[in-house]
């Protein structure tokens, strides 16, 4: 049995093109405060298409990644994308499940894992084999989000609705589209210590044109948008409905919208007796 | 008529050392970012028991304040808790209405406004009202809380009907206890210029007992058990349910708890034009 379920965003290219759009405008919210020491050994834990990949080596151009994803096609997208944006980039790519990464134990001083835990139906359970990795003091960081963070204005039961399609799809799937809120009992309770969990919000107005445009509509609604025909396969919701819930979201992006969202980043550490 | 409804909160000796703890648990989070030059004359609308006006004096000792508060005697505990903590600060107190204040058009350099419009039948009027009385580049500081921002581990569906109680019933008394949300754009059609609206996130877990006692529980969950009555009475909920709610909310202070709530804080400005 693969700890991996069928992952509920889909592999798309407009997936992929989501994917780097959400970590652009995103990155200086998410990875502010996120940079290793040169040399330091850092990995990164289902790096996807690479979309976290290039912040993080921007951030921190003399550490040496490990990037490892589950899926082929994934970790092609990656690489080409750090050869685009980060050709002297120091990272190498590995083909893995999360459960059964081929590395001794305490081999990283750093793991990074962003947006990966909500699809996981052992979220404890991976990050107990992570910490095995990383040597005595060395430190997690987790990113995540949590779409029961999600408010906005004109505010809409039919736009909750298909938000709401969303996190029972991915809950069916094995997932937990609400695990932001439980990010720091998670990590405690998987044996790390000084555990550290803020919020970063996005909050998008006519003010900020840039968060609207490449979060609330390229990034949330799209996301939204993508699981309609799953969501009315599963008669969770009518077309009709779920269009209206889509436009309603849309509305949230005029010039009287407002829409709220926030991830979760944690930061831990292993101590030598866990 | 009066357009000053009910206060769903109550004015009971409890409800005042409750506003006090809200007020200093949260002030850094608050006030941090408002603070007013030597001399200038500061407006604060809706001033209660002076729960926010300890903190705008502690900001800003030079500036003279004028509060003021429908309630006599919320007015009286504001003036006896600024003669304990803040003798010298330069604060009038004046008892009046929101909508007929006694003072002539652009007389005040800043207006303070916090967890007031939540309260009002006709914000965008209030809103209007208070820019007459500012003069020409001149500021406007409001502070609103919204109760659709509340998210929290364990989630429980009975805690999530026991606010809604309190939402509900804010709405009946004619208020909106989900203003904050829609603060940016209250604030444009009110005709104010160069509106900034920023979350203020209150994010509790155990690592930080000071939120969990001081916000969780002493601030939000005994706000929500303060309308117990008022539900039970309108039929809102059971007594065995909203009970359960209360209990559930409680949980989420406990060790592997996680509670989440959104501020928002708007800027804005009166310019000459306006």
């Amino acid at each position: 049995m693969t700890t991996h379920l069928s992952y509920v965003h889909g592999y798309s290219e407009h997936e992929t093109r989501r994917l780097g759009e959400q970590a652009d405008t995103l990155a200086a919210l998410l990875h502010s405060g996120t940079s290793y020491l040169a040399g330091s050994r850092v990995l990164e834990v289902g790096c996807g298409v690479g979309a976290q990949t290039v912040h993080l080596v921007e951030s921190s151009p003399e550490a040496e990644f490990v990037a490892v994803d589950v899926s082929a096609t994934s970790l092609a997208e990656a690489r080409a994308r750090l050869l685009a944006h980060a050709p002297t980039a120091r990272v190498s790519w590995i083909r893995a499940d999360l459960f059964r990464l081929p590395f001794p134990e305490a081999s990283f001083d750093h793991i990074f894992v962003c947006f990966v835990l909500e699809h996981l139906t052992a979220p404890q359970q991976a990050l107990k084999a992570l910490r095995r990795l990383l040597r005595p003091g060395g430190t997690l960081t987790v990113i995540e989000g949590d779409h029961g963070s999600v408010f906005f204005h004109p505010d809409s039961a039919y736009a909750r609705a298909a938000i709401d399609c969303q996190v029972r799809l991915q809950s069916a799937a094995g997932g937990n589209a609400l695990l932001g809120r439980a990010l720091h009992p998670l990590l405690t309770s998987a044996g790390y210590a000084q555990v550290t969990v803020r919020p970063r919000t996005v909050y998008a107005d006519t003010s900020r044109p840039e968060l609207v445009g490449g979060f609330t509509r390229s990034t949330f609604i799209d996301m939204i948008a993508a699981v309609r025909d799953q969501a009315l396969e599963a008669g969770l919701m009518t077309a009709e409905d779920f269009d209206r819930g889509i436009t309603d979201l849309h509305r949230t992006t005029d010039e009287k919208g407002t829409f709220h969202y926030t991830f979760f980043k944690g930061e831990a550490v292993k101590t030598k007796e866990a």
